[in-house]
């Protein structure tokens, strides 16, 4: 268990938001803390990550949410439901004592479509049990989610290989 | 296997470079591929990733190089002769074709030190073989690595809580 939990952000346009979530998780697993890494707005696909904690449940638990597809950014209705449904499973399980990190996957992205509130971040944050890490992933965190972060590192896009047209790779994108 | 490896930098001086990679590892080790991390300047200390490392093995293999304590800045020399016997393991590695994913952690700083020349990383560029991911980690990442780059994410640092007094903190930082 942790002496004492803080609250990490990775934002920004660049590749690494979510991959150095998994690394958190990778070293924490190596540690014995128990992992829960919640993803927000994907709810389809199979990505490597998925697989190997098949292999590492119970200590690591990854559990997706959102619509099959991308968020439906003319109506974002049924797309909110969702959220909003993932958000409260997400909070039952910040608060629940069974994990010492959680992860919140693309939640940044979730609240910039709006199917978040940038008021319920807050809250989640201020709900954070004390002893529990808490990572928040996704472009365009809003300035509030910031000021409430411990930690907080943009991962700028100096460079990327989809422009020079290579395709999202199965191992190392997916 | 890839179909196409690429080259991949992540530097900058905020928390995630190390961390992404070993989340890009994470996702490879998913789907079967077979990665070496191996990490420059980290002689000492033990990491939660070496840890999980032992239940990976052999589809994931560690190997830490560099002598115990920090780096000398004020004679390099045995640092250097070090980090040159590490860079030839590392070369031998990448070329095996024993790796899908090979990494090299913190050989940036370990260019930034002095310990390894920039033409030696621009030698091990144009080694790599054509179907293996290299991933390269460290800040201060030279102008002609990011050159010779496919991809290249900087990570800022925002907010760092080592300014609020956390320490660093084993499961997290270590």
């Amino acid at each position: 268990m942790l002496e004492r939990g803080c609250v990490q952000v990775y934002t920004g346009n660049g590749k690494g938001k979510t991959t150095a979530a998994l690394g958190l998780a990778f070293r924490a697993l190596g540690r014995g803390l128990r992992v829960c890494f919640f993803q927000f707005i994907k709810g389809s696909g199979v990505y490597g990550e998925h697989l190997l904690a098949e292999k590492l449940a119970p200590q690591l638990t990854i559990i997706r949410s959102g619509r099959p597809g991308w968020v439906n950014t003319k109506d974002i209705t049924a797309d909110r439901q969702t959220a909003q449904e993932a958000l409260e499973q997400a909070t039952k399980l910040l608060t629940s004592g069974d994990y010492d990190l959680m992860v919140l996957d693309e939640i940044n992205g979730a609240t910039a479509f709006g199917l978040i509130d940038v008021e319920q971040v807050l809250e989640l944050i201020r709900l954070k049990p004390e002893k529990v890490e808490l990572v928040l992933t996704g472009r365009n965190a809003p300035e509030q989610v910031i000021e409430a972060a411990d930690l907080v590192t943009e991962m700028r896009d100096i460079k990327h290989y989809y422009l020079a047209g290579v395709p999202a790779r199965t191992g190392i994108e997916m």
